[in-house]
């Protein structure tokens, strides 16, 4: 949003730390047609709402955090093509949990805009919690946070509120 | 980022619509600290890195897309609170998403800042493609996209994009 400079830098928490490391939602898109198979600058520019400047920018951006690197291009050998490193693979539940909760609730009349599929079995894809070991899904009342071995004041500061006004019920 | 107006009101995506109705990063940072369990202004102002105007500013814009919603203080009659409306709890995989991949990429040294956790067994949890009428964790190889009912111009550009590059080849 207009003059407001964004950085989570110094807060000490993995969700703003991930959020400083992706960058903002131009970012976000420009990862989202990555999982759609664009790879040349050429393509997001003609494909995506966004201005060359900005774009560019981005990219470099993406490639600077390690979430996309440039390679030779397969078709063209003096080209370039971009693509995910693991690091930007990694997003693909974000990336679709994002794609799901807007087809689910801002809706198309007509139907999904995107669908997200089993390629075995043809059956829709959810994103959701699931028990690391076992492989099972959890329902939202049964999943938990808590602080870890690396939390910080960042962290106990939230806890030390959420005390202070369940003592003070 | 300063000076870029980021509107995505008119690109037909359901992605690009989740990040519109969603807001930007300060919105993100907001909405993760009501799934830590904060719901008052003076907790979020107290917590936060962020201006008390862009902070009644972002609350407002989560109250008027209808991510949350205000109600009385159980505390104090005359104060009010603010909590997660369905819309806005619906987003708990895609929070988490964003919370585990920062602690997996941004990694602290002494451990992760936060744990999510199965609140029955104690297990680790992990956001994850799966089949949703099997409830079968998938691969990321097994997961594909395709356009939907609702697919829109957007869709068939990009779509239009890739069969001319895997005409090329």
């Amino acid at each position: 949003m207009p003059g407001t400079r964004t950085s989570f830098e110094d807060h000490d928490c993995g969700f703003a730390q991930a959020l400083e490391a992706i960058g903002d939602q131009w970012c976000l898109l420009i990862l989202r047609n990555f999982f759609l198979g664009l790879t040349r600058y050429e393509d997001f520019a003609a494909h995506l709402p966004i201005s060359t400047k900005v774009l560019a920018d981005r990219l470099k951006r993406l490639e600077a955090r390690g979430l996309i690197e440039a390679a030779p291009d397969p078709a063209d050998g003096r080209g370039k093509i971009y693509q995910l490193t693991e690091k930007g693979l990694d997003l693909s539940s974000l990336i679709g949990a994002f794609t799901l909760w807007g087809e689910k609730w801002v809706p198309k009349t007509d139907g999904p805009r995107t669908e997200i599929f089993d390629l075995k079995t043809g059956d829709p894809v959810a994103i959701e919690a699931v028990n690391a070991r076992t492989g099972r899904r959890l329902a939202r009342a049964r999943v938990g946070q808590r602080t870890g071995p690396g939390g910080s004041e960042v962290r106990d500061r939230a806890d030390a509120l959420l005390e202070k006004r369940k003592a003070r019920k």
